[in-house]
């Protein structure tokens, strides 16, 4: 059964907290605690939860140890997926720190750039290959996911390669809406969009 | 009346396409194109600009001129919104050259970091102050809206910061999830998300 793309969030941000719970040495957790802390409701995160399966919350709430577990086997794949980012710009940059050592099934194992002078330099262990490289790696590296951090113009063109080279996933951060085809996911961010939005509010909270 | 988050999220992407298309000379377009361009719906696209009040769609589609106008009378405030950016690491620096004079009526106009060797440089034209400075900053330049890109131990202290200092809006890039008052509209992004959603669909596509 397909998760619906809201629920793969919330599960995501869940688990994002229950990490942290349990950091802070916190064994359970209840529907109510989890909802307040993602602008949720109760009846809406049990409702997530017994979607993939797990209902045993008990009087002190959920054990978080065992639904951190549950979120890992419904969202992870086992072997883990290996990621690569496309354009070593500010953006790629922060993307490719970010995620190093973060989450163990997602590695991020490859950059890609046109610019000569970032080839073969190495940043957070991760190094940086030729343009013209792209299918060779993506291949010999068992790549699967592409997180796009080019500039606009080169967008399309890039997108399409990725494509033809077997990419699975695509997470674009251009502004460029892409179009790929139904064997490819596609998660379109535009942070232009983002900062519009809370402008808007905030005007129409001004009013 | 307020327009629901993903009616505004809609319209301003639809602003970025159509104002791609004017550069490419085009003066008008219909629906079904514009919907295209977003992996939507015609009807969707009719409804969302009916929803703005703009129904003037003729044989040969919208004014895409006249239609850009509308959306930009509906999002953006007249006078513009200054905008901040707290935390110049990789990812505030993206940003901040990203947005630079990309968008006219959103302007950053500041950036806030705890690091001394920050202080006081300018990029983009954007000059960065210490934190101590926050409140009085906001005040003097008629700050707005908060992009937040600090490290995630810091992010609860910062939005604290922010909300006293009279900020309206918060665009959070950490992946702490925050808390902000009913007068604060807040917009949480979580890269970490976005590729674990992108990292589940390839997964169950490969079943």
């Amino acid at each position: 059964m397909l998760l619906p793309e809201r629920t793969v969030e919330r599960l995501s941000e869940y688990r994002r907290s229950l990490l942290q719970w349990l950091e802070e040495g916190k064994t359970h957790i209840y529907s109510h605690e989890l909802a307040a802390l993602h602008h949720n409701t109760a009846v809406q995160v049990r409702r997530d939860i017994m979607f993939i399966g797990y209902t045993s919350m008990q009087r002190k709430g959920y054990d978080v140890k065992e639904l951190v577990g549950v979120i890992e086997e419904t969202l992870d794949s086992k072997k883990g997926l290996n990621v690569a980012v496309i354009g070593v710009g500010n953006l790629g940059k922060a993307i490719t720190t970010y995620f190093v050592g973060k989450r163990s099934k997602l590695n991020i194992i490859a950059t890609f750039d046109v610019d000569t002078n970032k080839i073969d330099r190495v940043m957070s262990g991760v190094k940086c290959y030729p343009m013209n490289r792209l299918g060779e790696i993506i291949r010999s590296e068992n790549i699967s996911i592409a997180i796009m951090t080019v500039p606009v113009d080169a967008a399309r063109e890039v997108a399409k390669q990725l494509v033809e080279e077997g990419i699975r996933g695509i997470l674009n951060f251009t502004t460029a809406p892409l179009r790929v085809g139904p064997d490819v996911y596609l998660e379109e961010y535009d942070m232009v969009t983002s900062l519009e939005k809370v402008a808007y509010f905030v005007k129409m909270a001004d009013r």
